[in-house]
């Protein structure tokens, strides 16, 4: 909770300046510091929850300045603001772009009325700051007013959304940039094991051989392809409603109110958004948020997968397969002298249950939509922000603290190829399946080796066996695979 | 559980004729009249789960016959199977495809084994089917062979991932053929009703007037860009990744193998897929699942929203919203008499919450994939498969039992518009918001009209107010929204 | 869909005999044979939606026969129902719950209306079997009516839940029945493995030493704890809003129709029901159903950690951990000859995943119903049928076809110990944690024993080594854990 | 992220000073004035995640030092700790759980190792605090160590767990109060509004009258039955497994020491806690988290449902049910002047898809464990103490700031009851179903009212109608529902 709110304790004369605001349920004091205003203050009372500001996150404050900032140079423009007010908004809404002021958005993460505190925080601190700059005391309201002018044009219910959208879209292509390092980290190892030869498993069983380096390319594919959904995701966010006020209809915005200050809004930010074609379906319309939490969700499921694969490829040190070393990072426990524990990957598992929680949340909030508006919106955006930033945290410590560290045990692995049972697969096609499967049976009972129950049956000839077990022609018998991933 | 396999209180002499078959636990009698052999029987023993047999999916049992089909044809043509077995296996498909033999395809839809059972079903089922068609007795393998014949350069691993994709867009195709029926359901009565006049309403509070058109068109937009969404996502499942074997390095398959099947494949279905860039990923991954099924999990949070605006906006007959009717379907009640209820929307609804559970399942299942292989995959097939079903099956009921007989009750709701404290709003850029607000204020209190007080206390002139409130300016101040919808 | 509905393209002579029954919205052709009736066959029409039919749980048919019963045997006591109706209906009731005319419960397991239509359907075969029992024909409802006699006295709203809550009951008793199977198949191998030392691992990484016995104890006691949470929440459904009738006022029937009816329904079904402190409550209160359903989801996520466990000691049989075996069950592979998988932990797995999805479907479907009632119990009733069926299906098979034939590889188990740094942590109170950090290190570095180490510096004496690490020592240094667990 | 960690940028000769501290990776310097160690500073670095540190849950913090205390005293009695160091980490202990030094305790709330770090960071403070008491320097651990003295006898793996489940129960003490505020608050409702006649709605169709204290009261109620299960689910997290060690074998703890531990524990937190049965068991369940998340979950659920209902019955003011208002207690709108919206309900209705989510996380972080520990335990506290703060805040805002302001719109509910069609029901037991549903019918078409069809047709007499539909027979007809609610 900020500190700025006073508190009843404080004695009498030592109590800070305060300024009188008004508003539908009558007078209140609020600090004379603050540059936010009395609607900032009722929801700061009446929403105690998280105690975490929406200055928590950034790009939320930052997308909320660039809205109001277009909006007011497209009402300069259609004659709706006049120039000395837009400039002083322009100019506040460019110093919050900057990293101002944001420690005054101090309304809580989870609100209540979809969005519309939030809105009034940002209109009531450009407000203040755009009087500030102008001259004038804050809370002097009739020379440049939080609603009348800030707010001109515009509901909660396209400001909001729109703002979101932006966010959303900042703090994604943040997370892009991490998947990027990570899936490097993957494919530079993937390179260094190209032809660490081990045995492939299929339902944590013993299959066919294969390299530690198509192991780790895989994974490195796999965020290739997270990050074109991702892409695709974000693409959805470009379509905004703004200008379609409360309800999508446009009441109170000039006509040419819309395409005009998304014009602004893609000059401003340097992402081309578009003013969608329904904006009533637009304004009700949770969609571009639910598609991209199952994006997020769908790279926490890969994320979490690869995390799962490395502490058990890394199992051990001796009871294990220990088939890969991850760089220590920590003493591993209080009581195992010596124990070094996989805490990057499970750190990261972890913001992948946090972020598939999330898209619940996100689910169920969509789903609670009524008629004309979401209202719960705010919990929504909470949710993709904190995902965000958490799998983007959780790329870049996968990559630099541990990936980039992981060695191989290379003869280890490649004694258990010439062991296992899964060269047999191999013989298949040259003495059949039914057959195949009584050697290996053999094998499996008997403790043999493969290689020599096929040798003594005379099933095939030394030369034939040894071009069929050739490490190149069992894990890369066509050299498909070895083709670069797409990105 | 199928009729057909033998149980131990038949007496001895009516006991059905079997023939015997062998695998790596020993021999066992198959029923003989059966065309599955001891793989399938050994899973029908093992996994008495649900009771339901994979038939109960025609798209999946179709899409492994097309599988099997391709492969035999790549298989013939690279001159790794001879040209009569090879023409029996296809006609034993083609059989299939064309719904024939369905009855066979018993195992459970929940089965452990990464679907081995499910392709060691269809293999044994063509091979008996094809050994028929040549001449032979079901069992005689040695003249066709389940596993070294029908299964050929194949592993259940890419074998049952390229049929699952398949059947997933089988089914994805019927139901966006039924999105498209309801969509045009809503879009038939947005037009019917575009020049009723109503409350909008946002956080179920009386917001700004707008038409019941734009309502219902709002609704037909969002499944037009639902079904885009489900077009892309289909579009992720026509990558596969037959031709990888056993866990995608192609061991045992020819090198021409994959490209050759997938041309195959894409002829026989008609629909054009490719083999993946690199197959160990694409054997372990589960992200295009992940991905259709967080879009079917959209689908259905769009569809709830729009059945709970549905019954909110039928509420009553006389203590609730009463906008519009939905058509009576079937009495509502044991006890109350002449109440009917909103029983097809409820319907859709539960669809609704099935289907995002079911994304929860298909999440968890993926997750839990490790290594070279998801062993969960069958689950995910089962849910995905029952989503794309049961959301078909609800956008048809929706359209044809409830969207189309909607009627409005025109009067009343233009009588609220004119009584509406929302008229405010459009005051705003006339009045300034601090005066409407005193308005609206004291309309709520004192049950006065908001056109009566602006009048009275002569804020606006009575043209100006006529003007102003004139229903179009309302509704469609910028006749923005009146466009079609994109579909 | 039920066979007995006629399709149009029967030809005209052939169609089975109809019978003319009426509702709200007219007349309709019911088939003669139909035990059910004209609103039964409207339900049919309004949702074809899965093909699953209600009598797939017979547990639910059998608890509406119980509650119809009960109904009438109040009804009958309190003079509201003559004796040679009352004796009829309550005839008709006994069989069904002998298993007679469950094909006649058609009403599809996913139905709008809030269990109406499967009230409906209850109301309309006891009529008509009664109807028969009395010697008229079906349909002949003026000498014994669906409404007015088998209903009498109830709503859906109090008959369907209570129905429901009984049905979840007699599914549970055999779920408890199938863990209690699985629990002492564990705790038999808890003693069969009393003495196989192994390591234990903590986050995948060798700890210290424990007895597989004790690894297997654990499971038996999960169990235990989970089926004592299963009769606790079974205990919350025992609460009955019977009598509460449409809202929970109890309008239309008789002020002692609630006890008294309370009573009968214990007598009937051997279960202790009690009548709800508040019915109004009550009757919208899906507060047991979330309750039992977290329940389920808390049996499965246990259950699947259980099976990622069996799954993870039996990895092998070469290049895995290798410490248990599992029984095969069936060939694993179309392509690895003598490759066994783990696929009966695998499809427990699948339960699981699937249990945990249905229970996100209850909570939606709990958290969106309104005011007096929650119109999405149907969906709420057959996801908890379904789990808890599937679930007891997975006990026994895990019991049956793996638990019981799992084998330990003792002597590999034991030499890991020999071998293990984790024996380093035993020497911590003797040495201190720093001094055996700097052993566990070098031992790791240069692959020595912490026992030679040790000597070889002189910080222990053999004596003191011996007794310091000798198996008992490490595994159970107070015995405490193994006393039996407590079920 | 702490301020006290060094960063780069400070120009050398203003560095803070450091001290140099050691670990299995090496030396590193630490802010000398921190209390916090190497271990902690590593986690610092490993996990920057969510930038929330372990004190933003001073339960968790005071919880570990009543863990730390208990451990220090059973030790100490057990001989295992001298009389001096005792005293001085009891001492520091006594500080922590009063609220000092919580700022030192700086890890991410979601870090990987099993909760490790968090008890590193707890050894380090206290031996610190314990050093300075003492006379020593912090980091002089060899006057006393974090590890042999103040983490004697103990491991992570049975300290984090125990530490968790207390603060959870401290956590959960404070939401019960909240609850019960809440309940309080419905239950005064519910007498004010005893006497308001209004319609009872099911599947949002007008149903049957009732009284808008017996819907109030079900609010009540469905509480007081939270308020149980959330004890219940209490008494389950009371079994600890402190002295279970590193897997539950108690390895290095005194024979002793876990019921000497758990005595004092008691003794200190006041909560009577008890050693679990089978310690191997206990150190690897997550059974009482999975099983609280659960029961929060069900608080959630029916919170948002509860909430649900308040929007809707407040929908209004002009076009909406408008039976009762909530208190305004912010402007709804930046547009809309007067629009207030029900800003308290849909805050608590995002708590609840918040701990919806959660309980996803839970789940999904439960049943990813592994043999012997699970490793996700952080963000299952994380999550877990989310949810029961959350709501605490949600309960409590409910409570002051929207539901003790509730009022009834009397007069116009009244009315809508005369009027209504479900008064037909109450006539079902006097002229039957089928005759009732004709006059139902016929009201709904004409307009007229049932009361006066039903005399306008003769089926009663004045006085029969009178009686009937009484506004205490209609609404209380056995004066059954009006018991006090049991809490």
């Amino acid at each position: 909770m900020p500190a700025s709110v006073p508190g009843p304790a404080t004695p009498l004369d030592d109590r800070p300046p305060v300024r009188t605001e008004h508003d539908l349920l009558g007078d209140r004091e609020v600090p004379a510091a603050a540059y936010y205003g009395v609607h900032t203050l009722r929801a700061l009372e009446n929403f105690p929850i998280t105690g975490t500001p929406i200055s928590a996150y950034p790009d939320l404050v930052i997308a909320l300045a660039c809205v109001k900032q277009a909006a007011a140079q497209a009402n300069r423009g259609l004659g709706l603001l006049d120039e000395r007010k837009a400039a002083a908004i322009v100019r506040a809404c460019e110093e919050i772009r900057g990293g101002q002021l944001h420690e005054q958005f101090v309304v809580d993460v989870i609100q209540g009325g979809a969005g519309t505190s939030t809105n009034m925080n940002a209109n009531e601190v450009v407000a203040n700051r755009a009087l500030e700059l102008l001259g004038h005391d804050r809370g002097a309201y009739r020379h440049l007013h939080p609603l009348e002018d800030v707010n001109a044009g515009q509901s909660t219910n396209d400001v909001y959304p729109t703002a979101v959208r932006l966010s959303l879209q900042l703090a994604a292509a943040r997370l892009l940039g991490a998947m990027e390092v990570l899936r490097q980290s993957f494919a530079a190892k993937a390179e260094e094991f190209a032809d660490v030869l081990k045995m492939g498993r299929t339902q944590l069983q013993d299959a066919v051989p294969m390299t530690l380096g198509q192991e780790f390319a895989a994974y490195a594919v796999m965020l290739a392809e997270d990050q074109a959904r991702l892409e695709e995701a974000c693409a959805l966010l470009r379509e905004i409603n703004l200008g379609g006020t409360a309800i999508g209809t446009g009441l109170n915005a000039h006509p040419r109110y819309a395409e005009t200050a998304c014009r602004h809004l893609s000059t401003i930010t340097g992402i081309p958004v578009t003013v969608a074609g329904d904006l009533v379906e637009a304004t009700q319309d949770m969609g571009a948020f639910v598609q991209i939490s199952g994006v997020l969700k769908r790279i926490a499921v890969k994320l979490s997968k690869t995390c799962n694969d490395l502490r058990l490829l890394s199992c051990g040190p001796r009871a294990g397969l220990a088939e890969i070393n991850l760089p220590p990072v920590q003493a591993g426990s209080s009581i195992m002298p010596g124990k070094v524990n996989p805490v990057i990957p499970e750190v990261v598992n972890q913001i992948a249950f946090e972020v598939i929680g999330n898209d619940v949340t996100v689910t169920m909030a969509a789903e609670s939509g009524q008629l004309q508006l979401n209202a719960f919106e705010p919990v929504i955006a909470h949710s993709l922000l904190k995902s965000l930033t958490h799998l983007r945290a959780g790329c870049l410590t996968l990559a630099e603290r541990c990936v980039n560290g992981i060695t191989a045990n290379r003869e280890y692995l490649a004694g258990l190829v010439g062991q296992s049972i899964g060269l047999a697969t191999a013989l298949n096609p040259h003495i059949g399946y039914e057959q195949a499967t009584a050697v290996a049976q053999e094998a499996l009972t008997t403790g043999a080796s493969v290689h020599d129950l096929v040798l003594a049956k005379g099933l095939l000839t030394p030369e034939q066996l040894k071009e069929i077990l050739h490490p190149d022609n069992l894990a890369r018998p066509h050299a498909r695979t070895t083709a670069a991933p797409a990105s």
